[in-house]
């Protein structure tokens, strides 16, 4: 039997997602998405969309007018300009000051999230991983290490300690995660990993050969599971200084699948 | 073997094409042209977008910012209106006052024209009908009247009478045909085949089975040609009558079916 012509599912009924970023030819979303569309049986695609920062207003705009339009994804470099640009960011989403999603609701408003940090902590227990407990020492509190220390906060990890060689940037994040979760105990540190029993690069460091390491792998014990946000390469040389130790690693990979089903069920999948 | 997840092949890398209407559940363009792009290899998808009259202009501005979006085709009622949201508008879409599909040119300008009567002359000749030296007459004087009139007189008919109840609006088209190909005789004139070999309906008059016939079948000898805009139904009941009577008739499918090469063509495939 012959395929049918890939799209030709197609109609005048399809309902609309996009993922908005610049540059988009490195997006896996439609990848992830789009067979989950086909698996639920719904008429409904996601594709990407290209939007230079200068154009982003006038981009969100167009495409919140579009009726058949149900769901915006949002990634670099728009996730902080976009929380202007919705009706209401949900609290993870105001606590980061940044989203990745939104949807419109019946009423017509936009409302957007943040999905980064949560898609790790889902990744992590696809792994058999709880960070419930953990004693987490967090290098970077850019973009993604903000996401992931409210998430690990709001999962229930005993200790946070955070680096970043910007010390007021790590300090915005801690007294943001003391507020939120007074339950974790929440401190700047060296990254220096001492007590810990987790150790998460949410730098950019790792992504260029030449890179130095963010946590000297010589300080890190064989029982200290090492988690990395970056995607590119899958396998960055730290997480590969920590496996020859011996440490139980997980690669950056299991931030994007772990949102997955997060922002489905967001989208009402 | 297992067939492939529908829209698996949605990339990063896919270039988008629109269609923008109000409703656009009816459209057809998506299965038109989304087994073209699959033939040509090319990774690109045609979506619907559903936009109110009312935010067409944001909507259209939001649709050229998008870098990857590469052509946007326009239905009802959205033709006219969107003349003044491209940087030019070609002959023929400039002569009937409307436009049905708009590329982004190399240098990042929109450039629109209108197919809709371009595709009902490839329509008649992809059925063995040569409009060339043909006399026509033209019922209705409306957006897809007038723009049969212009494509009829492109192809080189003798003779076209156009009526319309509103005889200014059938003066108005007769005075640009003359203006654009003097070579046609063009005139006002009953609605009544009087010396014509071809008869065409292009009023909306057929798509209730209530509606007046625009043209009294009474009047038409066995071999005239009637040819219909009219898509639903798919055969209206001039063309029953005509066929009754012997007529070769062409149902308003021909317009759909002719235009997509043409559209095809304007955007590069």
């Amino acid at each position: 039997m012959s395929q049918p012509p890939v799209n030709a599912s197609i109609t005048g009924e399809t309902r609309l997602y996009v993922i908005v970023g610049h540059p988009v030819v490195q997006v896996k979303a439609p990848m992830a998405f789009n067979p989950l569309f086909h698996a639920s049986g719904r008429n409904a695609i996601l594709v990407p969309v290209d939007v230079a920062p200068q154009n982003l207003a006038a981009a969100v705009a167009g495409l919140k007018s579009i009726a058949n339009l149900d769901g915006i994804m949002v990634t670099v470099p728009h996730k902080a300009p976009m929380c202007a640009l919705v009706d209401e960011v949900l609290p993870s989403g105001r606590m980061i000051g940044a989203i990745n999603a939104a949807r419109r609701e019946r009423d017509g408003r936009w409302v957007g999230d943040m999905f980064d940090g949560r898609g790790s902590v889902i990744g992590l227990r696809a792994a058999g991983i709880e960070p419930k407990g953990r004693k987490v020492l967090l290098v970077g509190a850019g973009g993604a290490g903000s996401a992931v220390a409210f998430a690990m906060a709001e999962a229930g990890v005993a200790d946070l300690t955070i680096f970043d060689v910007d010390t007021a940037k790590a300090g915005r994040v801690i007294d943001g995660v003391r507020r939120a979760y007074p339950a974790v105990r929440a401190e700047a540190g060296p990254p220096v990993p001492n007590g810990h029993d987790t150790v998460v690069n949410a730098t950019p460091l790792g992504m260029s050969p030449s890179d130095p390491f963010s946590v000297d792998p010589a300080t890190i014990r064989p029982d200290v599971l090492v988690v990395d946000v970056i995607m590119k390469p899958d396998v960055t040389p730290l997480l590969k200084a920590a496996q020859a130790k011996g440490c139980r690693v997980v690669p950056g990979r299991h931030m994007l699948d772990g949102q997955v089903p997060a922002v489905a069920a967001f989208f009402g999948l």
